[in-house]
């Protein structure tokens, strides 16, 4: 069909180039793809140039066969719009981490919805803007394309490609069920993450010194930017309300079970005892869905613990260590002290490696624990 | 004053066997300390022999000069009346990771409280028991000592000595004051974890699959014991009550700002905005406050980004290579992408080491990022 004709040009136009859009440019222009770069400011533009992630708009007489729009959420809808009118033979695609709101805006304006189909590439930094741009982002990422009813299929094909082309993995779902999919996996979980550590603004310097690993992984993403935050939720509004009043609803259990054991602390609490009990055993079991390396093959490798001492390039020196073991490592996980660089490292090797590397370790003076 | 005198004897009975306990006695062992270990399982008590916590408690004729009781929270405070009835000479304390209740059980029972000082190791381990003991669990982490009105300063000195002879840090404070601290830093964020992780259990599974690194590191504590934890949480209840209830209110807040964009969500809804905005930013407030190796100095070191690809053993032989160029690594992080063992290992380096290991890395054919 023609949109696939068109497609063999490999002409992609993108709009913004923050962070994602500069990352995209540069992956695209190494897959060898023809990449113009347009953004409001003319200086992230001619970074994300410089940056290899292809050359300016301004430059190009290129006419695009695809248009990705990588835009802040709130200005979204208005871009893919005027890229539409612009482009008459274009697929346009944006990357917007919501994308209920994005159609219903489109669909609103009353433009032909045939060529647009909505995506997310599930991907990003903690920093943000082109500084942080990478060319391989999007490896090994899932990349959510997210056609509305309009849609074409040779459309969603063209955005599939796209997304397939970096190294993505494609899934294909309606725009409400990524949006129900994000509001429980990453919306509900930043606004439970910024909650908990609101907690610590008001506590003791002495009290927050307490902090262990585990309230550091609940709020490392309690460190995101409030404005694209605000985007996000306020454009994901009821989904996220929806998971979020269920997150509620079993608080204020907790809560009421919490004040039962504070009236009666010795009494007939069963039932409080139940609750709470109920609550953390629920959450194991959602913790359990959660695929992945870590969740999805915890039998795999077999786990050695190592202690790295309080010395500067111990840990290099440690890795340098288990290399010359002979040993592949398949991941490592390191705990710190509270305010200190020395700690544990976890190494996961293959079950057949772990007692030669034990030893190994161990003959070179490391202390080494199952 | 004769606690000291009586301490230089360096005899300690450990009351319970299980990972505290078990790892405890392997730490005073190594240390020279002569250690007795007792624990209602006869299995357990020996398997901690076994692996260097000590002697049974029925084979030694010592009189120790202190005990620790590293019991389950519901049963502490008999334990520990039981022994300051048993060896009237020594000072007791318990590993606890509540102190206030145990202290107004203790209380309530009448008994003299002059050689009793409660404490809480700030380590542990997502496995427990016996098996999991390292007898360097407690290096390089906080140990609370929470002394009640009556405790004696000799006892503090005891405890605070036996928690330094491990390598702890001391912080002494008050057992509200621990209380207070460890709902805020450990026990809210354990119950916002498994509300989260409970979000997924009736999602589709084509939705769990989009989980990244965000809802990975906000539920990894969601895989806690359940009966540990609600003895934790209700001997902790009047404290935990009060953090939950601010977490309450401004979640409530946050419900409300999403009903109101929710039914309008273009109208004047900057009030609702704000308080999104504002949830995130006072996260980012509380996030910053939390100590570490990552939050303290986060300029000290640079970071080189390396592409792990898809091949068994990338990640040691990326680890060897480094090692190779003669770089002393002083952190790593894996990032892993949904379901795939390839991602992105962040490699921190002294700022001067960065350019050699870039240029190191990419020679051997890394793809490298800043």
């Amino acid at each position: 069909m023609s949109v696939a004709v068109a497609f063999d040009g490999q002409r992609v136009r993108i709009v913004g180039t923050g962070l994602i859009g500069a990352s995209l440019g540069m992956a695209l222009s190494r897959k060898g793809f023809r990449v113009s770069l347009d953004d409001p400011s003319p200086t992230a533009a001619a970074l994300a140039r410089d940056l290899g992630a292809g050359v300016l708009a301004a430059d190009s007489d290129d006419v695009p066969d695809v248009v990705v729009v990588a835009a802040p959420p709130d200005v979204v809808a208005d871009v893919v719009a005027r890229e539409l009118a612009h482009w008459p033979k274009a697929v346009v695609t944006d990357a917007a981490s919501i994308k209920g709101a994005v159609l219903r805006a489109l669909q609103d304006k009353g433009v032909d919805l045939s060529r647009y189909v909505g995506s997310h590439p599930m991907a990003g930094r903690e920093k943000s803007g082109v500084v942080a741009a990478q060319g391989d982002l999007f490896e090994g990422r899932s990349w959510v394309v997210a056609p509305g009813p309009q849609a074409s299929a040779g459309a969603v094909e063209v955005v599939s490609h796209i997304a397939a082309a970096v190294g993505s993995a494609v899934v294909v779902m309606t725009p409400d069920e990524h949006d129900a999919a994000v509001a429980a996996v990453s919306h509900v979980p930043q606004i439970a993450a910024s909650l908990v550590a609101s907690r610590l603004c008001d506590l003791p310097s002495g009290a927050v010194a307490l902090s262990g690993q585990g309230i550091r992984d609940v709020t490392r993403i309690a460190a995101s930017d409030p404005g694209m935050w605000t985007q996000i939720l306020a454009g994901n509004a009821p989904a996220v309300r929806g998971v979020l009043e269920s997150f509620a609803e079993e608080l204020d259990a907790v809560l009421e079970a919490l004040r039962h054991l504070e009236s009666d602390p010795d009494g007939g609490s069963v039932g409080a005892r139940a609750v709470l009990a109920r609550t953390v055993a629920d959450g194991n079991a959602g913790h359990a869905r959660i695929p992945g390396k870590h969740g999805a093959a915890p039998t795999t490798y077999a786990t050695v613990v190592v202690v790295i001492p309080d010395e500067p390039g111990a840990l290099g020196r440690l890795l340098r260590d288990v290399g010359d073991a002979g040993v592949n490592m398949e991941d490592m996980h390191l705990e710190h002290g509270v305010g200190q660089p020395f700690g544990l490292a976890e190494l996961s090797v293959l079950p057949a490696a772990k007692a030669p590397l034990m030893a190994a370790l161990s003959s070179l003076g490391w202390r080494v624990h199952e």
